[in-house]
């Protein structure tokens, strides 16, 4: 590795048991020798001019400078009118595209077995788009929007997912029976870029159905594409057929590379500081940076080990059915990764 | 049984497998000897004046007469413009609660065992308004519609479900954390209502985390009210959880008494007119139907010989994993409550 070959990262520990998987991934990256270098940053909001809500500068800077950041839980806000800095991390670069492979985990036992699948979820719009009305007293209108260019934009993105991730087939999500317009004009677009994909087979389906499908055989399911709120249910479905969110790595992918990977977890107070916690997820997220910045090799070398770990089930911590302290299960990560030089 | 205790029910038996399976609803209900006569009618829609499409005069006038109805599935309607029947009944009839009780089935082997909960779905409003606009030209508008009343008249009739169903709690759901006006609205009737049912526990969370929860342990659920297409979504996730909508009942209940009961799985046009489908979605929607009424007896013997058929093994039709027809399975149900006796 030469100096020049190193890429800088923002790291964004975060709340609660944030900082403590965040030392887990850096150590492990270390055993690894990955070529990543860490810069980190805290995003709690800070008010800027007119009382706008705003991720700090420094964050922001290192962000724009980087372009990749990795980040771990943070807390709900809870004053009113504070926004979910997860959202406002996503709004503040664009991270248009949510996506999150769920496979099954060999040796950790849930109802399923052979889940391997990938949701891609539209992460700007819909019904996040926070317009909402008073339309008189007792009565109120929330919105959902849907652009013809967040559309075309996210059905893009599924396609050349599927494409570069050696996958077959694109699912479109949707109940555009009952929203003929704006769930029309999503799945409309879906299937003008299936056109340019005549590689990847195209199919649509209504969320209900897909819901009831998913949890009788997930194994039919490749990669899903759908509207923001879809994507929000369907991901944390899918999560939970494998063993929840302490196991399932999430990205959040903008233009020109931009991209934030986190663990969507819980900030988990109750453990906190207490090296109990289950630092998977944030790993995991973590491995797909390294594939999204081509780093292909260590990506193979952290994901075997930590797999290689929880199919090993000596070392795991409580939330995996074992007794180890976080630090434990890292150190175990640690082994087989220099192990595997 | 005297003839002054007969009550007519509105039959509707639908298309493709409709007939058949509302034909052996029939078959077993004499056989248990329910009180009950059918009227049978067509819901075929017509264009009523001034071109809207309206329910068939003679149906509507039989479910108003009759105030019970038991309806088969219906095609999905191909022509632009035509309703949705489902959703044009509900809203004829002002059927604002879609109740589905989703209970293990012994016998019939699904990932998980110990599934006993009712999903209780707003059928009117929500985000099924049908209020849609486009803004500009690749600019869509859907509006969900959210109003005091509907919120608390569906949050009291969980709760009175819940009392009068031996049941000890009852979950929001929502997503209030995004739609902080419109679900902000549903959640605060619900608040309310809780607030004069304090021997039901009442809780709230999130759409995404009971999906998440859902698949991992759905034992912990019990009563669940939610609006309308979270309804859509977790009602047909959790009949997934038990086998699928082939064996899960379902009950639109509206004011006054009105209801109409209906199984929800499609019209299986490929098996239609062979005898090979299967009556249990129906049936235990004839099941729910009787509860309705009081007929708690018949009911009773009715289900039990469902359940006793099915988890006897030896006469299931093919979906259940079997090779009987419909009429041998409805046959074994028949002879079972005539046992009974
Ligand atoms: C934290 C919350 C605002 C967020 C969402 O609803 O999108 C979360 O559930 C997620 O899926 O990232
Ligand atoms: C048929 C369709 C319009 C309906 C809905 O979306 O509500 C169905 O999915 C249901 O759950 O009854």
């Amino acid at each position: 590795i030469t100096a020049s070959s190193i890429q800088t990262v923002t790291l964004i520990p975060g709340d609660g048991i944030g900082p403590e998987i965040s030392t887990a991934v850096m150590k492990i990256f270390e055993a690894a020798k990955a070529p990543i270098q860490w810069e980190e940053r805290n995003v709690t909001a800070i008010k800027g001019p007119g009382g706008r809500w705003m991720i700090p500068p420094e964050a922001k800077e290192s962000m724009n400078k980087n372009k990749i950041g990795l980040k771990g839980p943070l807390k709900t806000p809870i004053a009113a009118g504070h926004p979910s800095m997860n959202l406002l991390l996503r709004k503040t670069f664009d991270l248009y595209a949510n996506v999150r492979p769920c496979v099954s985990i060999e040796g950790y036992k849930t109802p399923y077995t052979d889940v391997d699948l990938v949701t891609i979820r539209e992460n700007t719009e819909g019904e996040y788009s926070g317009i909402e009305h008073l339309i008189v007293d007792g009565v109120v209108q929330s919105i959902k929007l849907i652009t013809e260019e967040a559309s075309r934009r996210i059905a893009e993105y599924a396609f050349e997912y599927a494409r570069n991730n050696q996958r077959t087939s694109v699912t479109a999500v949707h109940k555009a029976n009952i929203m003929r317009m704006s769930d029309g004009l999503f799945l409309r677009k879906c299937r003008e870029v299936a056109e340019n994909y005549k590689d990847v087979k195209f199919t649509e389906m209504y969320l209900d159905t897909v819901c009831l499908n998913m949890v009788q055989d997930p194994s039919h399911f490749d990669v899903l594409v759908m509207p923001n709120l879809y994507g929000d249910i369907l991901s944390d479905l899918c999560a939970g057929l494998i063993g929840g969110l302490g196991v399932t790595p999430s990205g959040n992918i903008g233009a020109n590379g931009v991209a934030i990977f986190e663990s969507v977890h819980g900030t988990a107070p109750d453990i906190a500081g207490k090296d109990l916690a289950n630092p998977t997820a944030l790993l995991l997220s973590a491995v797909m940076m390294l594939r999204h910045m081509g780093l292909h090799g260590y990506a193979k070398k952290i994901e075997t080990a930590c797999f290689d770990t929880i199919r090993d089930e000596k070392v795991l911590t409580k939330d995996l059915g074992g007794n180890a302290k976080c630090s434990e299960f890292t150190a175990d990560i640690c082994r087989r990764v220099q192990d595997m030089d």
